[in-house]
């Protein structure tokens, strides 16, 4: 029987990845492509992007093995009915159709299987249950905190798209207390005050003179006062958010990935603080670790749309 | 064959109830007792009250019926899986067995039929579903704004209990912005700021006289500057936090009772204006309405737990 591989693609607000994933989540060597996409990129250079992963990621697919589906992970909003994307960071395309995209593109080459676009997000949290930190934990929460804070949710062992896909939106749960940037949004929505730029913005105003998340990360290792200022309100930020997550849905479990997630360990110090004062036993159970998932999670997790779509709803 | 009947409990801050409710959600006639609890009450009152009231329902059975379960709606935080419950306002209860001592009153009678304990924002949101403003939908918040403020998720057609049982919490999720009295816990949560208790201390803060809800809601017909101020910055605190619920949950509708909830519909108005303002449409789009249960909710919410079991997890 030939091997069953899906068709992974995963669209962000700087580059789309595709690869072919096997059903035990392993990347196909030799599948995984990238091209760019970004806040400038127009339609047809983000079709152009996307078309051609897709192509090149189908052109390996190895002898004795067959495709069995794609699964899209990509940045919210989405309409998830429609098939819709409307990436926040990506203003050229606003309810773009790009599940009916790939899926020209999967006709032409000759294919009929089926397509499942869900948010990135929920692709994640999806791989972090199948592969990751979250195995076998039934209420999960999948973080990832970077240009942007995302997220995707598991409750009760079932996947919660919701009914427009967009569930898992943990950046934009409000936090107390603390004032975010002044963004198109909300500025007391976490992650207005928590992503790798807008930490990077807080501690530029107390005198910091890097500009990215590297530079705070080497600060902070430093020993850098502001830097460490900075760490423990995003920490502290990020965690009261996980706790008003938590009180609402009696979480047990919360993965964090993303490249700011990596700025110090101590971050997760600081968010397991907040949880560690709280006044509901039941929030306090919920244990806070980094993912399990190299580089490649967002690929797996979208994989996973489709080797373990009998979690979706 | 005979009529199927649940006998409901619903436990409260100030109060206990049961009645006999059938598989239409109606209350049986003569069935419904009600004794006080209370901040005060030790733990021999609070049994006598639940006992009594226990028993008095069982004592209505009509002819031609029979007990098909007992549904327990309990004031949160509960332990659904050891059978516990902490009620805030209870202080005297902390990891108190009710559903066994309930099953003991049960036995006792001679009855041999399964107890169910839930929190009572799940059983008031299982009431809405099955007979109040959230028939047919499948994404559903129900909120109950009173001494406190909680609530109960539906979500894709299923109860989401979480794993303690304490999952719809709302009253404990974090806004940003407004500050809330110092309480027990924390000042940025929604119950610290929103509650009828803290709007009436927040308007008497700047300088309303009277003391509570009914005042206040007095005063706001009669266009009291203060206690339109308060209605104002309460409906904006609740919609924030249904706006951070809606962004995580993608819910589409939220019903919302409870004794302040009626103060003034202007106080919906002031949410729906959160809502409206979002710049998320997947969060524009969540209705915001008031309960369409009556004072019976509750108690239909606890017998929905045996008659609606196959929502549950």
């Amino acid at each position: 029987m030939p091997t069953p591989l899906v068709v992974a693609v995963d669209f962000g607000g700087t580059k789309v990845e595709a690869a072919l994933v096997d059903t035990d989540g392993r990347l196909i060597e030799g599948s995984r492509h990238r091209r760019p996409t970004g806040r400038t990129a127009k339609i047809p250079d983000l079709e152009a992007s996307v078309g051609g992963v897709v192509r090149d990621t189908i052109a390996a697919l190895p002898a004795g093995a067959e495709l069995v589906g794609v699964g899209i992970g990509c940045a919210g909003p989405i309409d998830r009915i429609l098939g819709l994307v409307s990436p926040l960071n990506v203003p050229h395309w606003r309810d773009y159709p790009l599940r009916d995209f790939i899926a020209g593109v999967i006709a032409d080459a000759g294919l009929d299987i089926p397509v499942t676009l869900e948010m990135d997000g929920v692709a994640i949290t999806m791989a972090e249950h199948w592969v990751g930190a979250a195995q076998g934990v039934d209420n999960v929460m999948g973080m990832v905190i970077s240009t942007g804070i995302g997220g995707g949710l598991i409750v009760g062992g079932r996947v919660i798209t919701g009914p427009t896909g967009n569930a898992g939106h943990i950046g934009h749960v409000e936090v107390g207390d603390i004032i975010g940037d002044d963004t198109f949004g909300n500025p007391s929505a976490l992650e207005a005050m928590a992503s790798g730029p807008h930490t990077v913005s807080w501690a530029r105003r107390q005198g910091f003179t890097g500009t990215t998340g590297e530079d705070l990360a080497a600060a902070y290792a430093a020993g850098d006062p502001v830097a460490r200022a900075a760490i423990g309100r995003t920490g502290e930020a990020v965690g009261r958010a996980i706790a008003s997550a938590t009180a609402l849905l009696d979480l047990e479990l919360v993965a964090i990935g993303g490249g700011f997630s990596h700025a110090t360990p101590d971050l997760f110090d600081h968010m397991r603080a907040v949880i560690a004062a709280h006044y509901f036993p039941y929030v306090r159970k919920v244990r806070i670790v980094p993912s399990a998932l190299s580089s490649e999670g967002p690929l797996i997790g979208a994989a996973a749309l489709v080797h373990r779509a009998h979690l979706l709803p």
